[in-house]
């Protein structure tokens, strides 16, 4: 359990909850994108791969180790596998201290990166980028950029090497061309937050044309 | 009734919320487009034609005979008339052994086909190609196009041309110009998650402008 | 009283649905656009001028002689007046025995009528166009545009006018410039389907940049 | 209380349900943007900073003098502070006498902002410029812009200016580059008919390139 403003909630119903509202903005359509967040220190609950992720329910959670990703509870589902993408999501939560991360598959996450022209987007001249912790609206905000893979897990060392480039320090998203991005925060509030403002920010930048 | 994780569900009434959601992202408006889906070994569930896709209720369907085509069961409203896209359906049914094909109506699909040089669309580049089975990211995939006729019957033979034609192997979607695309899975389920795939592939098509 | 299907719907009720309906797709807000049914035989159910389409309930609504647009019934409450488009909308009934109309405030609808180069739209090359009765999909269906007036009754000759051109005795919709358009069927829900084809046409014109 | 017709409804409520409206539309996403309304003579309804605005319920709301900006009541939740545009809140309720104004985070507001050559966007040939009160379809409407600034209530002083300049009497809106826009109404109905009226305006000008 954890509270917003007065209001209890409970993690995986949360999760759940934000991935009905992620899929309803088509950012997580055709059984793709993924969720986790931590539920208690060490237990990281982590969404299925490859199920429709608007109809996940809180018994379809896996349970894994935060540092091992050894699975500690499996959802009741013998059928269900984990998400692909769990290895990053805990390398994002070692590096950054996230406690929840997003990966999306957005066309306005696609076409952002497709206007970066070496290995990042320069966000600037827009209010929004007030939502990313440190930064404001007078930045040149810097977001990496990475290149897809035939798996997913082999994004893994890319995303370890733009986590520790200090050029990217504020950054709480990290595009992957042809395919989304990752997006965090210290609590799933938070990740939710950082999600929407960053996909207000491609959408910005993709109607800008790169302009800025 | 089948499943889906743990949790049984009606094909019937599956159907018609996946008519509802395919009407709530513009893919099935002013009464066009339909979908299918095989109910039980022989016996294939029709949307009737020329309704409000979002209306229609189970009572509402054709049970028809998958390879004939015969109605075994017309729904209790006697002025309803089956869809025209039956004998596509079943055509798409017998050539790849789908269990649910999906008719689209959408704008996306209508101006990708626009894009389209000679009889086919060359998607690559795009993580979302690996929601089509035996397809990577890395992979140049060809959908068939074809062109429209005045009737829907009119379209079988092409349909047929396409499906038996080895370039196209892999696909789960024809687009049809001016007019839309068929898309198929195994059942409703993987039916609903290669129409959100296509689609994605469609908006990306668009908005990339042809290029990759 | 009427019936869709096996179901009976009361027609103030569903009138007001399909302002929600039309309201969350864009197409009357800001307390924009309009639409009229009738009742029974020459009582002509009407919405309310000046008030948020998407909040009208069955009791605000105006029953006006749909001959003489006298107001038979007002609403309830007695600061409600009767939307400035009855005249057009008798106008519309009286030329094409319709039984409901609607009036849109779409963007799609002001943007396809930017591209009409003198005083009409030339719609083809759209499987769409089927959903205008007697028109088919190889067809060049000539829909009417006019030019907005500062007050909407002054519009009505120039709707009578294009009603009276032979050029547009198909069509089911008049377009009006900078303003939106008016859209009709036997029923609501023929009034219905043609206003979800048009705009399907206006988005497709104005996405094809007027080429077709 | 209030009344819509002849509905009664409550203040709070209201502006909670607007917020959640607003978000649907995209309006207000990631914890941005926002909205006051005046409940009683001098007690002014203010939404908290920092938070998912389509989650604020009535209980969390700060009550502020309409004229001081004093806190008269703080939220239940003692962790919550009030919205940071209040200034600019109340600078536009006493300059204009409204009763609620909105605080948009829309990309149609950035956008269309961004198409302005110096300090105001000049709207034309648009029936929608009916919304506004005393501005007709034949009007060429003054919308003044301004810049933005590094803190929200450093745009005070920009916000009062444009307020006091006669070009821009009849305006409901300010928009910020970069940014967004402020808008009001004479109550929660008026402010939420000109957010609507003025996010077509923005979407338009935006569709038409800035020519009109």
């Amino acid at each position: 359990m954890s509270t917003y403003g007065d209001t209890f909630f409970d993690v995986r119903e949360l999760l759940c909850e934000l991935l009905r509202l992620f899929y309803a903005k088509n950012w997580v359509s055709g059984t793709g994108g993924g969720i986790c967040a931590i539920e208690s220190p060490g237990r990281l609950l982590l969404a299925p791969t490859g199920v429709h992720k608007e109809r996940v329910t809180p018994d379809d959670l896996f349970v894994v180790d935060t540092s091992s990703g050894e699975v500690l509870e499996p959802p009741r589902n013998a059928n269900l596998r984990p998400s692909e993408c769990g290895e990053i999501f805990r390398a994002i939560i070692a590096a950054r201290g996230a406690g929840s991360v997003v990966h999306s598959h957005a066309l306005s996450a696609v076409l952002a990166c497709d206007l970066a022209a070496d290995d990042c987007l320069a966000i600037e001249k827009l209010e929004m980028l007030k939502g990313i912790p440190g930064v404001t609206n007078t930045d040149r905000h810097l977001m990496p950029v990475i290149s897809n893979t035939p798996r997913e897990p082999e994004l893994t060392s890319e995303v370890a090497r733009v986590l520790a480039d200090p050029r990217f320090e504020k950054t709480r998203s990290i595009g992957v061309r042809d395919h989304g991005a990752y997006l965090w925060g210290a609590d799933l509030w938070e990740a939710k937050k950082h999600t929407e403002v960053y996909h207000f920010l491609f959408e910005a930048l993709v109607a800008r044309g790169g302009r800025s």
